[in-house]
């Protein structure tokens, strides 16, 4: 292992275990008994090392990722790929991490984590490890599913993905504390459920989104949705909007013409 | 505020800020300048002192998740509620905590560190707080679809849970890193779409699953997965088993007879 490496493993290490407050370049220099100044040459800065948690996390499993669309494409002889072995492709490399024995808590943790780190460090990570996969994903999906435009096949996919990583977080804990917690056959089995679940939302026939059966309104204090065909109609008010209902009253909601118009 | 109230809100606090970290007796006792004799009477251990920061946020939304579904059964006069009406009872008062102004941040940070909580913490509190709502929501599904098996409401259920959290675990990040955050009005979209989109994967047909297309190998090692219809047959072989394949050769892996019995 390069310097590097090893650094970017010791951080890993104290990531997992105590969060983002373990990772500081002065911590990982006096646990692995090197100077400071070495240290900070190859990572000056904690987000520096964060990042480098991610990379060596993310790289090696988006190119399972990849090889497993290949893989897939050889066998199909170019044709479009079934929705199954798509979703298979995304999930099987993140699942397989969080199951493995004694390892896929950690991963499930670290998996956590990341959900409570900065949206700078998220994007950071979203832009360099993730655009341009899933722009390949979208791509394969395109053409497995063609009666799906491609505004609901981006949909869908944040969707699925939010789910997969969904799921993921919950692996590991009993059905809502009633029973002991998952064996790894058990976890395989709802990883499987996942991957159905899957595939059927996103063959799904598309629903006439232009028209919501009912919408959300919010006056700054309070959400509610109300039917569509219960409203008579909205007046712009500044920022605000005039609700009208048809069975008479208003209410004066936070909502502005401009962001009715990007809904209704 | 009674004490231990106070005690909470501050818990709370420093629980989004610093992680579990933050969250001992002796530090809440200095930070509050209180006896450390006197905090640790209501809350001896770090786990009670984390436990009651998820009861501080978790009984309130579930109890407008139960006022949600007990306004739709007297809006419906007791009849059976449409799926939509069961999910936004069960999502919005979850979104919403998400995406209040200065505040959903804070939320879904909180939301995110209870995964990397043990499972011991995820346990109680999922049992404490969630097995009785969720069995009434599991009823109230049953009565919305009878044609789904109870079995399948479950198994669907958990899908629907996990992506509703991972997509409140998302909402504030900008897709992908490739465009600016998500605005309020924006996230309130992304919850929508969740709604319809968990609504589409609840009320699709029934798939049979009691002969799936392809089955799950794992030899230790590697995990792939096999067509059905390219296996010959399965033998036992201690806590291992022989798969033939249709096409000549075999592999050893790692499942027992009895685990290939609860899938096929």
């Amino acid at each position: 292992m390069t310097p590097r490496e090893q650094i970017g493993k010791q951080a890993e290490r104290e990531y997992i275990l105590h969060g983002k407050r373990g990772v500081t370049p002065k911590n990982l220099a006096h646990k692995m008994g090197v100077k400071l100044s070495a240290l900070s040459q190859l990572f000056p800065t904690r987000e520096d090392l964060i990042l480098e948690v991610y990379r060596i996390n993310v790289q090696e499993m988006n190119r399972e990722r990849e090889e497993a669309l290949d893989r897939a494409l050889v066998d199909s002889g170019g044709k479009p790929l079934s929705i199954e072995s798509i979703m298979d492709a995304r999930i099987l490399p993140l699942a397989r991490r969080c199951i493995e024995p004694h390892k896929g808590v950690q991963y499930q943790v670290g998996l956590s984590r990341f959900f409570t780190e900065s949206s700078s460090i998220k994007n950071r990570i979203l832009h360099e490890q993730f655009a341009d996969l899933t722009q390949r994903f979208i791509d394969e999906i395109e053409r497995a599913l063609p009666y799906l435009p491609r505004e609901e096949i981006r949909r869908r996919f944040q969707m699925t993905m939010a789910a997969m990583l969904g799921v993921c977080g919950i692996l590991d804990m009993a059905a809502y504390g009633k029973e002991p917690a998952r064996s790894e056959q058990e976890m395989w089995k709802m990883v499987h459920d996942l991957r159905d679940f899957l595939c059927e939302g996103f063959s799904a026939p598309v629903q006439d989104r232009h028209s919501p059966s009912s919408i959300h309104l919010n006056d700054g204090g309070r959400q509610w949705q109300v039917p569509l065909k219960d409203i008579a109609c909205i007046n712009a008010d500044g920022d605000y909007s005039r609700v009208y209902y048809a069975s008479g009253g208003c209410d004066m909601v936070r909502q502005t013409m401009k962001a009715w118009e990007s809904i209704l």
